[in-house]
């Protein structure tokens, strides 16, 4: 302690450049909630050296401040700009990496996306989720296992894709079909699970706002991989929120919100076979993808 | 180079936990602004640095999105919600400060806040700017010099304060009298100004929104100390935004966006007088404040 307060900003609450972090972190009341303490205090120290680091005008401060308050503003039912910029800022990514380490041999994860609804209409093995009839015919079949490669029955996989004109059924209500290229589908005894579709195509997000401004300041595109959107989960095992990536794809190495995972990246290929495409009601050649998803029990993800 | 790009993340374009950062980053497109650049590469850094430090839940991260999203979605014409979080953060004062390194002996600088208004009303040296009769009377005088303390003839001071009840007549549109506590005074040939007003108060910044949420599970109040606000500006001199503060506050210490600095605590103490008094039109005791403003040049700043 010293006795003079003037000679100590941290102690006397004022602010000085050189302790500035230091000064508004002990504010920061003992009794408050450790958690919310841990993470301000981090926040704060991480902001200020950012500041430090880059010396903003006060223009440019300004600037900041209306980018931050637009994005809020665009926000409504069916539109989250802050998730979009966390996903473009490779944050939502991070954020499922540092929630989701499991053992090595479990299926990959990546992130969620916005446009997941919860009451997909519940199929039988084989049902076409394609409500549209548009795009190129696709079967996806695969097994749902344990990482000893034991099958796991009645798993469930809820699925969504975007449609052959890159948009998701709730981007486009009224156009496309209600719940159009959505279902949830149930594993056999065997652990099998098998449905039809079409393959994906690529999309750019949403990039009329803040956002999409700021990916073009940066001279980056807007779009994400031709994908496919799995939950997959069952009983005593962890739920994984994944995709599945066509192999081919212009924007494979550059998704705007960094999903891809060499592990996502499956074997979509045609097949020339006509007696399998009558059987599947699909002209000849059709499009294939085999997906087997290994989940881990709560445990052995504790241990991952 | 290597000759597999799935063994390096960053050139795949893939997302790795490990080089969260740096995939992110190497996608900023080498032409794009070197400025946007330059701060969206640091911006990065200390963000994922921030996720890898915190490791947030999934639950926390939407708790993140929650807070950012209520934040722009509060601000209004007359209320700005993101500039009070950068007050009450300590990035404000700090912006500030880089942004006024001047020499020793100038005048120190404080945050503006959201209330000054540019169209102030001009005022005879003398006038009152209380013009709703609430409040201790006060008298406050001053000069304006440059570093060698030879006086600044003609100096504008745009002053402005919040009144008795602590608004500022902005936020009490049709209770208070518009342009109540504002005003524009103009040194003499000496370099002097006076005018009269009322003893400041301390007041809470708004916190009824998502900022004042988070001030109080940070265990914060939202005072700030009872203040006078002042732009100077000469020309051939660097303008300065400050205030000044009464020596007695119990918020002295602990201003709730950190304005505070020891040089800024001015002189007010009560004035027993009956003679002078009667001159002013205030009773018998009354308050008052000098306060002296030293301005710097242009190139005095540059090298400050």
């Amino acid at each position: 302690m010293t006795t003079d307060p003037r000679n100590h900003e941290a102690e006397s609450g004022y602010f000085s450049e050189d302790d500035s972090a230091e000064v508004v972190i002990a504010r920061i009341a003992s009794d408050s909630d450790p958690r919310l303490r841990e993470i301000m205090d981090s926040a704060i120290r991480h902001l200020h050296a950012f500041v430090k680091e880059v010396e903003p005008t006060q223009e440019e401060w300004g600037k900041a401040i209306t980018f931050l308050t637009e994005t809020g503003q665009i926000c409504n039912d069916w539109r989250q700009e802050y998730i979009l910029l966390s996903d473009i800022l490779g944050v939502s990514m991070l954020v499922d990496a540092i929630n989701n380490r499991k053992p090595s041999g479990a299926t990959e994860t990546t992130v969620l996306g916005p446009f997941h609804v919860a009451d997909a209409p519940r199929y039988e093995s084989g049902a076409n989720i394609c409500l549209d009839g548009k795009g190129e015919p696709l079967v996806v079949t695969g097994r749902v296992t344990d990482t000893q490669g034991q099958p796991i029955a009645g798993a469930m996989l809820d699925v969504w894709q975007a449609n052959e004109d890159g948009f998701y059924d709730v981007q486009q209500k009224g156009v496309q079909p209600e719940m159009n290229l959505r279902g949830i589908f149930t594993t056999d005894a065997d652990g099998r699970y098998w449905f039809k579709s079409v393959r994906p195509k690529y999309y750019p997000i949403p990039d009329d706002g803040p956002v999409g401004k700021l990916l073009g300041q940066m001279g980056r595109h807007p779009y994400r991989p031709a994908h496919i959107h799995f939950i997959v989960g069952a009983a005593g095992f962890e739920p994984i929120t994944t995709h599945i990536f066509t192999p081919d794809c212009p924007y494979l190495h550059s998704d705007a919100v960094f999903g891809v995972k060499q592990d996502l990246i499956a074997d979509f290929h045609a097949v020339d076979d006509p007696a399998r495409a009558s059987e599947l009601g699909f002209s000849n050649p059709f499009q294939a993808v085999t997906c087997d998803f290994v989940l881990v029990t709560p445990q052995q993800k504790l241990e991952g």
